[in-house]
């Protein structure tokens, strides 16, 4: 068998007489699956004792259960499970599970997920338009219909704030729209301070989109920005964390993704956004849900189908929250011909699901890939055999040979500029710390619970940029964690206790070319090793969520106040108040580059 | 002023700017109507005491009332008005109205409208590819927005069956399609029983769409054809003439176009098909409404505000119905994030309503041209200098000199293969009538309600092609009348019981180059000159209703049981079961030619 792709189902163009043929009865359908109720994403119905006849990989027909007979079709009994479009998230980035797009697949299609639109900025501020691309050629070669949102903001912020490994120009995106056909919109445009003040490459960007008919997706906090934002020609967001921001951002003609994670998390943010419908009395039409991100380890568990049930448990029906976890997105980017409902023409991108909406077996593209919660033997054949990424994706961590990972002991009275982290651990607080002179650092960090935290510059762009900070509040008891993948330019962080273990963690990383790791007593005691650009590993999604398990296990034995993931976002400078990158503190919204060390009547 | 189209509000992408800059307050806008509440297409509410900001003849934002204080800003006080979104008609044929696409605006403007698809299939039929492009070019100088969904089925039929002026091939289709960016989906494929029995040519013309991503527009009755029609790749429909098969064609990802039309027509299928929704619980979200076709005179009358008031009627809310005529028309064709909602960056067009939803008065681009149900000297500036068509578009009659309209009277006992018109007037009866012998015609038609009907080639294209036949319960009592907008062909068809008098309605046609007439002892007693096309008048739209108002009275007059609308279908041989082409008598479904006369043991 060649390997399953998205090309594997022929252009509609070239498959219409046959379909006619199918669907009249002519010719024969490849399969039948039968004995099924259908949720409509149309008309937002259970629809009683169907069958769908698929051919070429396409539905050809949905029809009353029973009209198939006697052919040469392949039937699948769906014994009174409910057949439904597959799910289509409208807003991920592959590289938060930190494995490639033809390893996440499999997780996708075991949450009945069949389509994904991502937006692989990661990569672009690692690797700028080879590493996009590189992910795009994974992307065709994957099990699974990706299709690209072209990231709009990389770097995150500027050259003068942050040594970033990509700078995504309005040209780069241009000819990137230009290349690929499979860039449907342009990615989640983060700097909406900029847009709104109508900065002028934040709109050259924007119009390279629009010029060419490409919708702009969005990423906005704060009621006050949303019309000006909307005014730029954004249409769609996901960050819409509460009711009324959520409503808002309907009524300036924003599609809404409401995005569901891991309940602890800051991600879950339906259950609030969602009452735009629930109590406002908003219709849900240009409402999807999404996951955004999604560490390996919770993908299996917090997929978009886990959304769906979210979306459902706060009160949409059943045939409402499917149709919101699939036609909605497909018609926000003008796809809804192809996938997202059952319509004749369509492709077969199928799922099964019991009474609860848990998908028990996924079809794509026609073919079995989930069978009963598991993974086909055609499906494991495509995954074991995965693109393998460019040899220079594997080359990517580039430091200097030494390194002080630690800032000099103040020998006076100092001010310190520090990071205070806490759950939910997306603000982080700035708080001026007073440090009495001290013998040693670990005087200091005991009396103010404090640890180091460093940035490395490692695109090998700078002259070995190295930026020192403290963390307040972090509570790592000893040893080191570290990471490649601080956003979004991913240098390498480092919180520690000591430099002799962050010097340990920052050499793990490099071995590795890429990595999470965990150190204590000079060992390295947890690793996720992530060598395609320092972002992704190229295992299969269970063995590397078994490797983030057991990160997080070591994470939170050190005492590690905010998880993995919050903690890769101290480097973003543009959350408040303050932040962390390889050139320095700095202070958000300001903007500014503050010392680590103030003097006290400064 | 210059003339106000489509083209007067620029592309977003060059825009974004200023309107970030507006929306932020940091510049003025044009104009702000205020005091009104909103209709939202997007949560289908109504919001009350907002302010439309409008910069540049886009909607910069939506505020609440008084947030615009002291500026440079016209304000229009909307005085508790309604302020929606302008309507958008997602299938229309201009040439119905016997008017330009110039003046089809004037009438759409006063009704709330200010985007139309319309399928040119008419003027296609008459002058190939020359006329498309010459009504694309009309479209483009006029005073609203109209795309082309691409003419997909001319001839209707085949040249075995009828002689038409154009022949739009799947290469002319697709060169259509490369050339002009307003082409934005295939028009009604109106031949869906080669569509479904999978012929190559209909099938090669869908591939033209398809394969540029252009969707296909379905014209399909029977619920029989439905699996296989949408399996062909088309995707929406305005034919759902009753429930049940509105609910199949919904389920078979069909969007749904409801048409209304005057309540005595069978153009008024929204009532039945609404039930899909009232009845039977389908969402409406993937449901429009539409006009198809308007006499002129009933423009005013029946215009799409008319269609939603209807389908609030029959049970949907203001803001859904509101919203399947703005909005989901726009998301149907991919226009969302441009027309059909009131969100930031949008086009301001503009309609503002009584709490009947009547229209009261409409802003296009930004600019308001019907005041209190006036247009303003601003749209008549440019209403009175409308594009010309090209001079070959005024020379499309081309008969031979002399021409016989009768036939010859049966010397011997025979059977005539008659049609019988009767209300409401689109399908035709076969019906076989014996003629004994007689002196003259006069007495057959006495005997058995008879009177001629003839259709004469006019292309140019035959050797004078004249076919004769007979209608019955016509009703006509005297004189003839006559119409060169016979459908598809659109050749010549008269209807009469005097030679004397068809002759004279023929060269009143010629002399015209097109049109409609009623004639009576000799002497022209009403006619709709139309001179472009022999389809399409040059005057103004009130014109035109006026003159087609003294025509139906003349028409009702002469007795004739069928409208007008009605008399031109009677040469469009694919509905059932007998009409009459330049080439004979042809029979429904079968597609046969068959004679006037036959002998009676036949």
């Amino acid at each position: 068998m060649p390997p399953i792709t998205r090309f594997s189902v022929a252009p509609l163009a070239t498959m219409t007489r046959k379909l006619a043929d199918v669907a009249s009865g002519r010719v024969s359908p490849d399969l039948v699956i039968t004995g099924a109720r259908v949720l409509s994403t149309y008309s937002e119905r259970i629809l009683p004792d169907r069958e769908v006849w698929i051919s070429g990989g396409r539905i050809a027909a949905v029809k009353p259960v029973g009209t198939y007979r006697n052919g040469s079709a392949k039937l699948y009994d769906a014994k009174g499970g409910i057949i439904a479009p597959g799910l289509v998230d409208p807003h991920i980035h592959i590289e938060s599970s930190m494995v490639t797009a033809c390893a996440y697949a499999e997780a996708a299609l075991l949450n009945g997920t069949t389509t994904i639109f991502c937006d692989s900025h990661e990569i672009g501020n690692v690797m700028d338009v080879a590493g996009v691309e590189a992910m795009l050629e994974d992307a065709r070669h994957a099990p699974l219909s990706i299709f690209l949102t072209v990231p709009s903001t990389v770097p995150a912020t500027s050259p003068e704030l942050e040594t970033a490994g990509g700078d995504l120009t309005p040209e780069k995106i241009a000819a990137l729209f230009d290349k690929w056909p499979e860039a449907v919109a342009l990615g989640e445009k983060m700097d909406f301070v900029p847009v709104t003040m109508g900065d002028e490459r934040s709109h050259a960007i924007l119009a390279a989109a629009l010029s060419r008919g490409r919708p702009v997706s969005g990423h906005v906090y704060g009621r006050e920005f949303v019309s000006a934002y909307a005014a730029s020609g954004v249409t769609d967001t996901h960050e819409a964390i509460d009711r009324d921001i959520a409503d808002d951002m309907l009524e300036a003609g924003i599609w809404l993704f409401l995005r569901g994670g891991p309940p602890t998390t800051p991600w879950h943010s339906l259950p609030e956004a969602i009452k735009t419908v629930t109590e406002l009395g908003s219709s849900h039409k240009r409402i999807a849900v999404c996951t955004d991100d999604r560490d390996a380890d919770d993908l299996l568990n917090f997929g978009l189908d886990w959304v769906v049930r979210e979306a459902r448990k706060a009160g949409m029906t059943p045939e409402q929250a499917w149709a919101m976890g699939s036609l909605h997105g497909a018609t926000r980017f003008g796809m809804e011909n192809e996938i997202g409902g059952m319509g004749g023409s369509r492709r077969a991108d199928l799922v099964m699901l019991d009474d609860d909406l848990k998908p028990v077996s996924t079809w794509y593209g026609g073919e079995l890939v989930v069978d009963q919660k598991k993974i086909t033997p055609l499906l494991d054949e495509t995954l074991s055999k995965p693109w393998r990424y460019p040899e220079a994706a594997y080359h990517t961590v580039k430091l200097p040979k030494t390194v002080k990972l630690t800032p000099e002991l103040p020998t006076e009275k100092v001010v310190a500029n520090t990071i205070k982290t806490e759950l939910p651990g997306i603000i982080l607080g700035h708080v001026k710390v007073e440090l009495e002179p001290a013998n040693d650092w670990q005087t200091h960090f005991e009396r103010h619970g404090l640890c180091f935290v460093t940035v490395i510059e490692r695109h090998g762009k700078s002259a070995g940029n190295v930026a020192y900070g403290l963390l307040s509040n972090f509570a790592l008891k000893s040893g080191a964690v570290a990471s490649s993948v601080g956003h979004d330019s991913h240098n390498i962080i480092i919180a520690g206790t000591n430099e002799a273990d962050m010097q340990v963690a920052l050499r793990a990383i490099e071995e590795h070319q890429g990595g999470a790791c965990v150190v204590q007593d000079g060992k390295v005691t947890a690793i996720v090793p992530l060598p395609i650009a320092g972002l992704l590993s190229d295992k299969r999604v269970h063995e590397v969520a078994k490797e983030v398990q057991a990160l997080k296990v070591e994470w939170e034995k050190a005492g590690c106040t905010i998880p993995y993931m919050g903690f890769n976002l101290i480097p973003l400078s543009v959350i408040p108040e303050i932040r962390i990158t390889d050139m320095g503190l700095v202070t958000v919204p300001q903007m500014e580059i503050v010392p680590l060390f103030e003097s006290p009547e400064a």
